[in-house]
């Protein structure tokens, strides 16, 4: 209830730093009897985990997740589920030089009022790194909706900087260190990224989040709303500034006649809604993007002040992402994975008895 | 915990069909000793009741609301407060045609998938007419926050279908029925809206919310971010796809050394963060906008299904908002409110006594 | 969150003061379809009500309750319910001799250190008042679990003062003013009751509440245990000093070998334990047992302080119970409906697709 | 949410299972600036531990607690505290034999009917084991309590079988392995005690916590009343069947005119409430007594059936405490503190303002 928190149903609660011992949690509501291990969730991990290109931090970890309980001869049992992540690659002294110092765009000033006081090192609670977590506990709720519902979660960049992306082939996605799914557009992304990198500078960029195969009926209808929890896991990560359900922004312009989605027996005709009607999903895809901010750790001087207020220049030194867009693309498939989870176990302890009289119908069609 | 709370220290409960007996709530968690009657709520509701303008549905509703509890001789007990507003002109027999069809882009299909039943007189729960009670819970949150701190929360139009607002002038905002800071555009916004009209259509519209004199400190580090939180505040209004913070998706195209807001003695140098650092309040303006989709219920005919999935055509009748994003500025200034006294408190809870090293510098100088 | 909602699943918030104009509550999270009216809630509301007998205050209150959302054409809709009852008889001017002192056991110093203030007309909110909801609350729980599970719930009063009660017979409880279930106490606790109120004075009293049909599994393993959950209900009721599942204290000179309940394949063979075992229902019946205090507001003299501590005598006018726990027996009921229902619904959340590969077995045979 | 987390601000969330890895939690809503370290939380872990004395547990474990987050240069962050505990004597071995068997009066059975699989090696989730991170955690809601308000937390062993303790003497506590405050009963525990041993049974006990120093006004008025958590936070401890405030059951036979303490200008003259007064701290001493079940795992033969229904003959090998409520002691007073500094800040959130007008009066004077 502290903040450190997320879902009601399905929780996963984090705690760590940047360059404390470990960083770890606990995953309390996982139902009985899912097939789990390591692996399940180490894959996301190895996609989120730094130094494993030339376009993200140099900081070598190998986010090698342990599970150190809920899980019995293969199987959740039903118990909370703890999960650890040694640090082992913390270059503490990099960082001794913003110890009385406010990066400007970081949340070192905010920190430092709210708490008095703050661990300076690598950023402490409010670095990246915690989210290493949200990838295991999403790993975890991803299996779930997998095996027992077929919900398969797509994320991408969608545009980085000035690069949009036009053409989505989930094929391509995982196969560039970009999380690009056009492939035509993977050489002008390498070309701007080497250009930015030479600068000392950082980039926004926006990302998208797809699921498929989310049934009707999940979601609550006032407060709790299925789209206001994704928009609070999504705003939830780090620099993310804003977030769009289905056409978003776009619908400011849109008329009703054009932006209503006809029902028809054959299925949806089309999915401005993004599959998302009163709170609650609709059948359709869960069609989700965010904008991210521009790192504000860079070497480009800036001005700020110190802790007793005087005027200061200050530049970044350390190993940052020269684009936080680009990693937060499995941080936030892992954020809708466990709000939709939550959801999904919300909706079951209310609706377990429904039967609705008009079954289902399908999403839009594919053409 | 199913889904009519919101807020966990300041929690809004509600309750209340479309054209049931009456709507109402519990607002739990104010502090004592806040001076506070009914007239407090009655300016907002007033606001944002129906039937006050030829650009809002025809439904006429006094929206007095009256406070039961939590009240005694004329301040905050710190108990329970009780609202209630009876409704009044519930002409349920126009809606008698929808009882079996799913309107496009309505809650009727989810609702029916959902729950398996849904009260369709007037859209029942999925109904704007709830948030007539967050506005009044907001009018208490909006008190508490003035009275104690100051703070101060401007809503206005920024957008409406093709219509830009460019100048924000407060002065302006309530003394037009669009509310529109920028005089130079209610007559552009006044023919739009009529032709609209006419043509039996809706258009959607971008809404704006700045709350002024937030101290630095509130907000939670991971999970519960202030900026979260305002994202599932704003997303759980009727109609909302996008919330931004500050620049929002502006930032996908910022360069880091272009974004960061520099600190300087005098104070912030700029606002492109919105007034949130890490999840937490910088001083800054908190800066919000968020974009909603016009509604379904159209007259425009449009194609759909019944509850046994035939394929059927339907028009809309009934008394609606042309643009449901005009009326929703005081419930996104209620909402705003709400979220802001959730997190002063929560605060309070944790760091009642800390003392920061560093004095609050001033927010961005206005010009 | 501020203390006035109970469950997690099914969520019960109440208002209101003793004096106001109404008492009120939001129960959220009851499943959609159960046949519900008013008629349904009023059989326990006036087993509750005062002014029913000579033995319980004076004060006349029809109690009836008024269902505002949350039920449309005969059924729930899944949506929130709201409950208003109006209050009638309030003579204010009773309470205003106590404005400023502080009636010795009861809340008025503890929530005059609290708020720094209170609404002193009939003890406002923690009057017993109050508890007219829970009782509400407690109908729509009580209804559901009969409808779905069959579950029936039976209070009772087991000891009053220095009576106490040796037969159980459902049959007699709510034959008579006291929930007696034990025909041959009825004269005794009608003569020792004439006698207290000529005394002016209060007696304490115990009560128990069995809940029959409950299925095994409901109920969490480590915090937020079925007996923890019930006993933080029971505590929550006013004047309740001590709870016991199963045997209670008489465990502290029990062994092992004596205590444990053996399971035989025609069923346990006895119930020490309360239908709980490890924080989970076993499918025995639930036995709870509480300790009610007697009322501080009685005619005999007392010593006190008032608001500015100075030391005085205090004689409670007004119409009071002289044994509230006699009234209580209907709350205590409804308090662990509600919190059955919760843990259903917790219960159906994770576990839905859970089998268990041994079948239940039967309670305790009844001889 | 789902059962292994207990508080509401001051939050404790656990997991591990007797035979896995490790145990430990997360604490969220410390403040920041308390000064920390693991020797802090070391003290009370090693009253808890097993294999201290011939009267618990022959199992060893260090219990050696690891914080892992949270804490910056000896002082608490404001952000979640990880703390970790390795198991490291597990003799699964032991266990093999109850795999597919029931013991009575075990979550055995509730375990196998709720999740339909369990980890049965130590009894898994279900050991007293995982109160060593409930421990761990009330050492930090001491500390808090001990340096910022005085508050001091005195847990001891009240009642062991036929053996009744009569003096308290606070001094005499901690010098012996039975928690008992009374050197005059040392001799009939321990000779009670071997005699317990030789029979192969088990016993029950009784254990008192008072905590003196607590400021008046914590607590909230209707549900989440101090008392209600505190019968929640007991009930909730391994073991448990009963839990009493003040005077607890012997209230049944109380008149109102004996019950009430009487506030003088120099103190509370008696404290029959236990420190609790509508839910709400009162400025006495806090009371609280609860009835510890004998432990089922005994070696004396019973009777059972097992997973596919049989009826069996059931001995518990394997390492037990005969008396569990000899190391409740510190658990009872863990959760005790961690309830306390729950309210306090809860009090603190929404009261931080108030000033009463009646300044506090002394708790009952010590004679």
């Amino acid at each position: 209830m502290s903040g450190n928190s997320f879902g009601k149903l399905f929780t996963v609660t984090t705690f760590g730093e940047s360059h404390g011992i470990a960083i770890g949690g606990v995953i309390d509501g996982c139902p009985p009897g899912l097939e789990l291990c390591e692996a399940d969730l180490q894959l996301d991990l190895d996609r989120r985990k730094p130094g494993t290109s030339r376009y993200t931090t140099a900081r070598r970890e190998d986010d090698e997740v342990q599970i150190l309980s809920g899980v019995f001869e293969g199987k959740t049992t039903g118990t909370s589920i703890g999960v650890l992540i040694k640090n082992k690659d913390q270059r503490s002294q990099d960082y001794s030089n913003i110890k009385d110092r406010f990066r400007p765009g970081h949340a070192d000033y905010t920190y430092e009022q709210k708490y008095g006081t703050r661990d300076y090192r690598g950023g402490g609670r409010s670095s990246a790194r915690e989210t290493a977590i949200r990838v295991a506990a999403g790993g975890i709720a991803k299996k779930y909706l997998k095996d027992y519902f077929g919900v398969q979660i797509h994320g991408f960049l969608s545009q980085l900087g000035p690069v949009k992306i036009d053409e989505v082939d989930p094929a391509i996605t995982n196969t560039n260190p970009f999380f690009c799914p056009d492939a035509s557009k993977l050489e002008a992304l390498d070309e701007y990224m080497r250009e930015l990198k030479k600068s000392g500078d950082s980039i926004g960029a926006k990302v998208s989040v797809i699921a498929t195969g989310v049934p009707a009926g999940w979601g609550e209808p006032v407060f709790d709303r299925l789209d206001a929890d994704i928009a609070s896991a999504m705003m939830g990560i780090n620099a993310v500034k804003g977030v769009e359900i289905g056409d978003g922004f776009k619908v400011v312009e849109q008329k009703g006649s054009e932006h209503r989605d006809a029902l028809t027996p054959q299925g949806f005709a089309s999915n401005h809604a993004g599959g998302v009607l009163g709170g609650i999903s609709s059948g359709q895809d869960i069609t989700v993007h965010m904008a991210l901010k521009p790192t504000s750790s860079i070497s480009v001087p800036g001005s700020t002040i110190d802790v007793d207020g005087n005027d200061i220049e200050i530049v970044t030194k350390g190993r940052h992402d020269p684009c936080v867009g680009i990693r937060a693309v499995p941080i936030a498939e892992a954020m809708l994975a466990i709000t939709l989870l939550d959801h999904c176990l919300r909706h079951r302890a209310q609706n377990a008895q429904v039967k609705s009289r008009t079954p289902p119908i399908p999403g839009q069609a594919k053409e």
